[in-house]
């Protein structure tokens, strides 16, 4: 049975028509298809803290009327002319970017999501919170089986954020690795970890979550205002991963680390951080930020989540309650990631 | 034919009697040999800032009198019961530090310069401007054959400093390398990396030692404060390697780096370097500092340092003019290292 092409003028999705504004159905003309793009029918779309930024224009680069939405999962309805390793009616995951050049280095390497001109998914053009989204045949990455497809949307924008640096700094099974910031990226961060074989410890402003970062598969959980309790795991760990986007006390943070250690940032931290160079030179540590991932490590992810079940913690919402969900988003209500699911 | 023990009961030296005094002959008692030292008769030291920076308690940890220096060559006279790995008359070096636990997980890891109570030649203890020095054993590293011993003295900190990162963050031939800051550090920094077939570039305050720079083992030489340079360089390094005091443009030497670039620290910055996440995360860049290296990484370093006829370029001054010596260096004057010569 081969499956045929599905043929629309326009795409229909939901915008935000002003900054901040609620969102509102709107349509629009995709022009024709690129020779290496695939379409989707987006089938969910799950919503990410950066789809709310960019509705509320706090990054200055949107553009209105604007459809949000890049943790998108769907079947390809159509298929450019030069598009390569997918096939109608196959299901795949569109995330942060959807679209590299191909040819530069970073891209040849393998580093596609470090490409100079990569194309963000939401910045300048339309993203999923819609019945049809393109992308570039590389950033389509196919879901292998095993995968539930309601579930996965956040693996392609928050999951693979927090994956990518495990694979690009080699951590290790036998690492202490701690985790700052137990939301949307931090509660998939516990589950790969914890699978990944780590000591890993979850660090959260209070202790309400304590219970919760367990069962996430955290080993520990640090209060990071609890002093006494940052004194006793001073030195110790390996690794820290920052998804929090708030301003923190780094310097004890970077105590936390054992010589050689590392503080990772995937969280858009609003300040500057103030790093001076007795806190990084005589223990030889490292301070460093990561934006998701490449679609090798996005596969490499899939691969691991389906052989471990490891899956976002999710909240669904119709698609035509769209702005109710943002509202829950905004409210800081989501445990821990939100999908709206675009046949409701 | 064994040779006998030198035994002493002082060691002569030159000290600061208090902050920012010119040094003066001064003895000391050095107590009994430790199980695990070895004493060595100094041949030569070379002189470090952090010698100055001591002298001038810039940090506020000096003890007067105070004897610098940790820069030093000499002779094995004397062997604790437990010295391992050494014979009297054996030619040594000994620099920044002196001795660490042996047994915690950096030091069994062989990180022995990441101990947490590693133990400083010259903080809290006199140095190498003197007749005789002790360390542990395994801080004192043999001097292989085919290096004149007049010179290495300055691999010991300097040379250590700049070389460990090559090993610990694994650069490669390959790599395009830049090294900012043309002076003890820096100089032995483009030795070592036109040596190990890198892409290398000086960045310097400016454009005066472009000629030296490239003596030394540069390809290109660029003026930090050069806008267009800066521009056009942007984007392209794999290492930049830090060895300015100063408090420079971090956000454009951060931009001159590729992705996945590191920029890295042994110099010891004044001030606090303000780092955006945003610098970090999209090109998946690296902020890291580290110390002088493990007596491994020293080892290893002599060995290359032999095969390629590195060697730091110094000016001699007897011990006896120490003073004299301690002015060039404060009047910026050393090309690009003070080696002392304890004979004269």
């Amino acid at each position: 049975m081969s499956l045929s092409e599905s043929i629309v003028d326009t795409f229909t999705g939901w915008a935000a028509k002003a900054p901040g504004a609620p969102l509102e159905p709107h349509s629009y003309d995709p022009g024709p298809l690129g020779a290496e793009e695939v379409e989707v029918a987006v089938e969910y779309c799950g919503i990410c803290h950066s789809d709310q930024s960019m509705i509320d224009n706090e990054w200055g680069n949107a553009r209105y009327p604007f459809i949000p939405g890049h943790e998108v999962v769907g079947t390809i309805v159509r298929l450019g002319e030069q598009a390569r390793g997918l096939k109608l009616g196959q299901r795949v995951g569109i995330g942060w970017y959807k679209g590299s050049c191909m040819h530069c280095g970073s891209c040849m390497e393998g580093s596609h999501n470090l490409c100079r001109t990569v194309k963000p998914t939401i910045v300048g053009s339309n993203g999923g919170f819609a019945d049809r989204l393109r992308s570039h045949w590389a950033w389509a990455v196919a879901l292998p089986d095993g995968l539930d497809p309601a579930l996965v949307g956040p693996l392609f924008c928050a999951g693979s954020t927090v994956f990518s640096p495990l694979l690009e700094f080699n951590v290790k099974p036998t690492d202490k690795v701690g985790v700052v910031g137990i939301g949307g990226l931090g509660h998939l961060a516990l589950r790969f970890l914890n699978a990944w074989g780590c000591d890993v410890t979850a660090f959260t402003s209070s202790l309400s979550k304590q219970d919760e970062a367990k069962s996430l598969g955290a080993h520990k959980v640090v209060a990071s205002t609890d002093s006494a309790a940052m004194k006793a795991i001073a030195g110790s760990l390996d690794f820290l991963l920052v998804t929090a986007s708030a301003d923190l006390d780094w310097n004890a943070l970077l105590g936390t680390l054992k010589g050689k250690g590392r503080l990772h940032f995937v969280g858009i931290v609003p300040s500057a951080i103030p790093v001076h160079v007795f806190s990084l030179i005589p223990q030889q540590k490292t301070l460093s930020g990561s934006p998701v991932g490449s679609p090798a490590s996005m596969a490499t992810m899939l691969e691991f989540c389906a052989r471990h079940q490891i899956l976002p913690q999710v909240e669904h919402f119709p698609m035509s309650k769209v702005n109710d969900a943002i509202d829950h988003l905004r409210a800081g209500k989501a445990r821990y990631r939100v999908v709206l699911d675009a046949s409701k």
